[in-house]
């Protein structure tokens, strides 16, 4: 990044330009782009399922610690978790920044390549959107389109009674690599010439700088036709989000800790903090994995994956929600996830 | 507006449970609402429009003189005004915000009665956003979907040569008054105890705050069964709209200064000013009116509807883009709308 262009010699429609020009819609549902008041988009014999997210520099991310590229790539697949998580195919993506003066269009670009790499990688089209000015800090809003067959798309109101709580991939990395980007950026703002110490932290640094949306576990899904009777994803944590379940289908819950997954690089991680893994595990945030409920009739289809956890059940409303912790107790589940508006 | 109440004690999901809980939905197309990790949409037989603004304080909104109830109503109409422009029906809205705690619920409240007598007015389903807290200004993010027949949305790209070009309502009046309520905004810095002589002015300021979208020109197109050839809506001021079509048309413009509708109370106001009418209508912003053009052989069709006017026509791109002045002048059509970027 030598060279810095100003983006007032680009003007707001220059820089649309420059920064869609390259765009080939991979959806054959995407039937007009980016380029006029509107996109358009064809959903014959399907349903759209539609969800935004708004993330905000100083709130959501850090441009200390955060590569441009990593925050593009990111700031898509947030939005395609949601989609996912309500069991549908991501088509379509409408992105709106608001940048000021002090990026480049260098800097702006590095945004672009994140954004449209994580498009390719998921089969997404970026169709729209809108640029405008921001005195203050970054502000980023993504809009994500999904299909799903009639029907066949998964809410949180509808957790049965005995069903099986799973997860996938593993929870609170992400918590923990915040942490030490944390860590470093005090140190840094105190001694600026130390140099950073994460080594061998790069799983959980990983996590929280380029997850993934878990797309592999709805193709498995309609593989092993195994229709989840909830599904959300784990943005704030496995509480926070599991509570929202028993509440909208108004049911209790029973979580086991010793099933919940943590991986061996966080575990270790997490002890140099002197914090329990567990804990970050239930109340950390931005796993971005898939938090679902099943038959246990459907339990068969499960063993098949080993990205899947289960990690508890549903119990009737009146049981409360509990966590039976590796000594033996039994503690209520509460939600301490990331509440930015509390802080 | 007596009672304050604290945004933190109500939470993250307890504002968005406060904010939708009356929520009525009025698309049979809108399977299911706010609550979940999206929001499902059906469209069947039908194609769906999408586009979305970014709406910033200090950028696109001043609240030192902007009601959050005008506000709210606003951003909505921003919108919608964009789906009409695509020769579509809005049935959709999701909307995000960043709040500062400087706002209380009682604020939000205000905002949110603008968003939803907007979405009652123009029939638009509320199905979803995100909130957040912000640690700057107001953020509001909006997309809108609508539904058209199958290829009956009209783009910009389409102008033919010979064609007119039409404009609905009058311009310019947005423009005027901004330039009202800038000038009291600083007397009533400078001097905070004089107040505000807005008398006479509800015109040119009830255009600013609140503007309508244009549906009922895209009712009367379907009633005359008329398709226009390109369709924009203006936003930046005439001039910088027709370039647009003219660009991505690949044609040039004639327009005609006498035939540019402007309102009395506009012109008036415009000369306490001293500012020309007709360049508040060029380069004035936010009048939401509709920019488009049809084939000569529909002129007919037109002499119906008194909202509407042909203010000049399409030609071949060599000719260029002129105005043919009052006084018999030509010159060329400049865009000097309303570009944040270049602040």
């Amino acid at each position: 990044m030598n060279q810095r262009t100003e983006i007032s010699t680009l003007g707001e429609f220059g820089l649309i330009e420059h920064l869609t020009k390259n765009i080939e819609l991979q959806n054959a549902s995407t039937i007009l782009g980016v380029g006029d008041d509107g996109a358009v988009i064809d959903h014959f014999g399907r349903q759209t399922v539609i969800t935004t997210d708004l993330l905000l520099e100083g709130v959501h991310f850090d441009l200390a610690y955060t590569p441009l590229k990593h925050l593009g790539y990111k700031s898509v697949i947030v939005n395609l978790s949601d989609v996912y998580a309500m069991n549908a195919t991501p088509t379509q993506i409408t992105l709106s920044i608001g940048i000021s003066n002090r990026f480049s269009v260098e800097a702006v670009d590095e945004f672009y390549e994140g954004v449209y790499t994580a498009c390719n990688k998921y089969g997404v089209d970026l169709i729209g959107g809108d640029t405008t000015s921001s005195k203050t800090g970054l502000i980023i809003s993504i809009t994500a389109l999904g299909e799903v067959a009639p029907d066949k798309f998964v809410k949180r109101t509808t957790a049965q009674k005995g069903d099986l709580i799973c997860v996938s991939g593993d929870l609170g990395a992400a918590y923990i690599g915040l942490l030490f980007l944390e860590r470093e950026k005090k140190i840094f703002m105190e001694s600026p010439g130390v140099q950073p110490d994460l080594e061998g932290e790069s799983y959980v640094i990983g996590r929280l700088l380029k997850p993934e949306a878990r797309k592999d576990i709805i193709e498995f899904f309609a593989q092993q036709e195994l229709m989840p009777t909830a599904i959300m994803d784990i943005s704030d944590g496995l509480s926070s989000e599991i509570l929202h379940i028993c509440k909208d289908s108004n049911l209790g819950c029973v979580l086991y800790e010793e099933k919940i997954p943590i991986h061996e690089e966080m575990k270790k991680a997490a002890y140099k903090f002197e914090i329990d893994p567990t804990a970050c595990a239930l109340s950390g945030g931005e796993d971005y994995e898939l938090l679902f409920t099943i038959s246990q009739n459907d339990y068969d289809k499960l063993v098949l994956n080993e990205q899947i956890s289960v990690v508890g059940y549903m119990t009737e409303p009146e049981l409360g929600s509990h966590i039976l912790t590796k000594g033996g107790g039994k503690h209520p589940v509460t939600a301490q996830g990331w509440n930015h508006l509390k802080k």
